[in-house]
């Protein structure tokens, strides 16, 4: 285990702690650029309370609304256009995934030189951001982690390629977590957002490197908290107590407190990303697909983990510490899971066919591959074991 | 849940990284003050490969040698005066706990004006401090978490008060964490790092709010972990992979990771800090005698609580979610684990009888104390329950 690790975001975690967000800001500046989604802030009156506790502190506003779902790198160029010619001082996140992704990549366009898309991975030539305005979070979903992290993922509408890019200059300067403003989300998009945020941990829990039994506990831990609480939330939206054990669940699966020094790949995120790059597809609901099907490829590779997996998570019981049926039973476990929570496990629930199953693999090993052209990972996946797990997840 | 959180320390992990020494710590100045402990670094070749590493990056010396165990306001002040007058940038603290502690209060010191003692706990007018130079923390033994956090425990001898600070500005920097510095730790000390490491994870584990289900997954993670690798490091020292995993263990264990949320008091630390301002034991030895003589006395108080500890710790079973008797079974095995790694867990072990069980219980309420007098836990504790406690240890 050899590492470095620094997360430098300042957490405001609580019900009703969006009261906060204009001090916060304003210790950033006295203009905000204020990114949104898709109008559902707008329309639950989340927006106006954000907007009252900025302009109460003094902090001034412009706004940039209407981040898509996979959010594409010309609303980015958008977003960083309008916090140029309004002179804005920091931005403020107040969306999902998607919508905090697109504000931090906004926040380092404003200093960036050239190409905005040379920041990506998988980028010849690729140049890092080091600078970026400030940035404040608000997530209004439990899913991503992104409120806590310094990566975000872009689609190029262009290319159809979706990408991610992870810098120190990226991690917000505070997250402000209220669990309240998760109540409105619906019960399938909850459902997504926990198999998100359980996948965050199930990549690096299976594609990490060895000798990290710490890691594997706290990761357990995710995992556990997320069964425990996600079904209770998505049975009572309004149940707030359940709401918050499983943002906090999200925000620690992807802070980097889980996976710190297990050197991981998210070969699963990265084949999700092409589906959701070409097709209009939830990236929690594609998860639900892909984990299940990639665990049954790779289970064979790392027999002890997929044991553990079974053991610790199900409780069930192991003939041998590799025994393949327990694993094997596990995975089913870990989909059946899935399933109750109303979430997809086949490509057919959501009206993707097999006709791009080559132009899928194509594309994922373009943004992350080895040098034998596959996508890392434990095992590593070439474009043929792609097209193999999407086929079994039809 | 409400709280907020940051922790910025840069955390450089792994065997063999005290050689990037120099390089970090060259971020922060050209002068370095090295504040090290009774001498152990100097022969064991450690303090030699520091300086070196300081040296061949640019970065001039001083030093500040023999802190002691349970480190001395009057250090403190010598330190800060060496770090004053040999116009230091930058404090590297090689050592153990009371090194660092030490080192980090000194790095305030510098600019703190008036009175060093009233900036700790438990002063009247009591005023934090603000700034403070850059510190670099080096851990040589694996216990504390001092390298990751912003507190400090400090003796005053004039007054045999033991008492702690914590505050922003007193993060380090940076914590360069190579396992292979505690290769040379005999094993007594190994064990008492061990049951200081699982002390402060089970200090929230029992004291923290409820309704905090991920974190008690993290500290029983940290728990497990420890209890795990800590008898393969003390039974062999150069086992370099189970001094890894138990000082990873040792920094997430107090880097506020299993506390967030919690809001915990650790009535533990507190009993404990008072015999050792008194007496000349081992931080971790004392909690070794406190932390089950504390159990024995709280187990009624949180039923369920100590019944999950016996169960996903020891695996007894519970015949009802609040079993007495599973409770009771998980505090003797807690115990007789302490005592299999070489611990003791009895006051008369270490040479303290029971003149001064009236005295220990004044000091620990003058440190910390509810509206009425009560050492802050679950439950509070009054001054004759503290003598309870510790007559139960005798």
């Amino acid at each position: 285990m050899k590492f470095e690790f620094r997360n430098p975001t300042h957490l405001v975690f609580g019900a009703g702690t969006l009261s906060k967000l204009g001090e916060v800001a304003s210790a950033h500046g006295k203009k905000a650029l204020l990114v949104t989604g898709s109008g559902s802030v707008r329309r639950n009156g989340t927006l106006d309370r954000a907007l009252s506790s900025l302009h109460t502190a003094g902090v001034a506003t412009a706004e940039c609304s209407g981040v898509e779902p996979n959010p594409r790198l010309s609303t980015v160029e958008r977003g960083a256009a309008i916090a140029r010619s309004e002179g804005c001082d920091v931005i403020v996140a107040l969306g999902g995934g998607s919508t905090m992704d697109a504000a931090k990549v906004m926040a380092a366009a404003v200093f960036y030189e050239g190409d905005l898309w040379q920041m990506m991975a998988g980028q010849e030539n690729r140049i890092l951001p080091t600078k970026a305005l400030p940035v404040v979070t608000v997530p209004t979903l439990a899913a991503t982690g992104s409120e806590m992290n310094g990566g975000a993922v872009i689609t190029n509408k262009k290319t159809t390629v979706k990408s991610f890019v992870s810098a120190p200059c990226l991690y917000p300067k505070d997250a402000i977590i209220d669990p309240e403003l998760t109540a409105s989300v619906p019960p399938d998009q909850t459902a997504f957002g926990i198999c998100d945020l359980i996948t965050h941990v199930t990549e690096s829990y299976f594609n990490g490197v060895d000798g990290t039994p710490l890691q594997d506990r706290f990761a357990e831990g995710v995992m556990l908290t997320a069964m425990e609480w996600g079904p209770k939330a998505i049975a009572d939206g309004s149940d707030i107590e359940a709401r918050t054990q499983v943002q906090w669940a999200s925000v620690v699966a992807l802070n980097g407190w889980v996976q710190a020094g297990t050197l991981s790949p998210y070969p699963v995120h990265m084949i999700e990303h092409t589906l959701s790059a070409h097709h209009d597809i939830a990236h929690g609901a594609g998860l639900a697909i892909v984990n299940p099907a990639w665990m049954r490829f790779a289970a064979g590779t790392r027999p002890s983990r997929f044991a553990q997996f079974a053991h610790r998570i199900f409780g069930i019981t192991l003939k041998t510490p590799e025994d393949p049926d327990a694993a094997a039973e596990g995975i089913d476990r870990f989909e059946a899971f899935l399933r109750s929570t109303g979430c997809p496990t086949r490509l057919s629930e959501t009206g993707i066919g097999d006709r791009l199953l080559e132009r899928y693999a194509s594309d994922t090993v373009l943004v992350a591959h080895d040098s034998e052209g596959r996508l890392p990972g434990r095992p590593p996946i070439s474009k043929s074991d792609i097209v193999d797990i999407l086929r079994s997840a039809l």
